[in-house]
């Protein structure tokens, strides 16, 4: 067994991201094996078209206010989201504005390594106007969701799915972001989902000050239960997996985030 | 030497952040080990206090024009930014707003895992109204700077310092966080330096869009020269050490970004 401080240093030096430290391999790209699709493609037949008129939603349209309220939210007063805000923080997170090249990248609102953008956005919908609850997948490049799959006890397999933190059930839904890491693997070689860790970081943020012009809360969260996770997605933990994910929820206007954080600070992972 | 799917399958392991493979030690703070500073102590007697009144800022403020306008900039115009802008800068991505407990930790412009804020600023300033060009550090909880050095041929250094990628060294100043891991480690233990990337990436998002805000612009570059920037700043590669930059400039009006996106796509690293 390792020693605490061999530990240390081992995972230290992999996050010394030194261009010099290059692969031995070529990577498939530089192969030129064929790429990977920029996005998952279709799991069912049934997709849901979202609106995209954002002009006509309440946000709160001052930055510098922006910046300075948003804050890792916990408490949710359990009312239904529209689907065009849900539409909005999608849109905000993963969104695609333009493709480059010939299917050679999607550009989208937010910044990603060699815009790879080697994330899916699954979610589990309690509470927005509209849908049926259940789990859904987004689909960025159509603007659509599809229903998955309907969820029994959700309070419980959410609360559950991190590790038993209960205040993220009160969520209308909740946003979990896999990664498919051959999308960054085929550019970058072997060790691009470390790189990619910090993209998921870009994504997560706008999901926050979406939320937060929105007068939604959220509060990311990356301690989670590896398989319930990913057996709720249908993901086989190895070519995708989930990475993060983050409760969305209306906010309460009685605002008992100190006593949740009291609780919360003995919780790893949860933001801060 | 490992094959190149054990390289795969090995660096995907590190990124399954399953709550149940949690560390065999106890962490310091569970050992109730003292906690480290919340920010690193001043390095000079020579600080520079900077102006906090954002409202005079001209500043973008319709969020969704915000969320959709950003994009990776690498094209500058290399016009002075003020005092004023760069200030907003730091504050959008590392500003203290408030204390929790007794020095137990700071709440911040973003969210970081149990608000641990693992990170440092440093600047290196090209043209910036009022200050002398050289490497300056961030005071997050006085919101001051301080000079820390003069850089002979900047130029060149910032090139060499993001290896190559020449349409750096037109930034007016360029951002390189560093990241203290200990700070994260006390709570987490060893492995927390992996969490702290995505952490890391909410606050570039957040100079994404502090840029775009104030009509600047920034393009994050994750492939730098790991020995030439920590020894810019003096860290110690160990216990600090650089992890990501992001150039930052006023915005040419003549927009060359696809000829340089042309180029940029074949440099690892640049972000799309």
């Amino acid at each position: 067994m390792k020693s605490y401080e061999e530990l240390v240093k081992y995972y230290r030096e992999l996050t010394h991201f030194d261009s010099s430290k290059d692969s031995d391999y070529p990577s498939h790209q530089q192969q030129r094996l064929p790429q990977p699709p920029l996005s998952k493609a279709k799991m069912t037949d049934k997709q849901i078209a979202l609106p995209m008129d954002f002009k006509s939603l309440e946000l709160t349209n001052d930055t510098v206010n922006l910046i300075y309220s948003r804050e890792s939210r916990r408490s949710y007063s359990g009312e239904s989201l529209t689907l065009l805000q849900l539409s909005f923080l999608l849109w905000a997170t993963q969104g695609v504005k333009s493709m480059r090249g010939n299917n050679y990248a999607t550009m989208r609102t937010v910044p990603c390594g060699g815009a790879r953008h080697p994330f899916e956005t699954y979610l589990v919908v309690q509470n927005v106007e509209g849908l049926d609850k259940g789990v859904y997948h987004y689909l960025p490049l159509t603007n659509e969701i599809e229903f998955l799959k309907p969820v029994e006890d959700m309070e419980q397999v959410i609360a559950d799915s991190v590790v038993g933190q209960k205040w993220a059930s009160n969520a209308s839904v909740v946003f979990y972001w896999s990664i498919m890491p051959y999308r960054a693997e085929w550019r970058y070689g072997e060790a691009a989902v470390l790189r990619s860790l910090v993209d998921v970081g870009h994504v997560c943020q706008n999901l926050y000050l979406a939320c937060e012009a929105a007068k939604l809360g959220t509060c990311a969260i990356i301690s989670f239960d590896f398989e319930l996770c990913n057996k709720l997605f249908g993901l086989d933990g190895e070519d995708e997996y989930v990475i993060y994910c983050a409760p969305v929820g209306t906010v309460s206007p009685v605002d008992n985030s100190d006593e949740i954080y009291a609780f919360v600070k003995n919780e790893p992972g949860a933001q801060g």
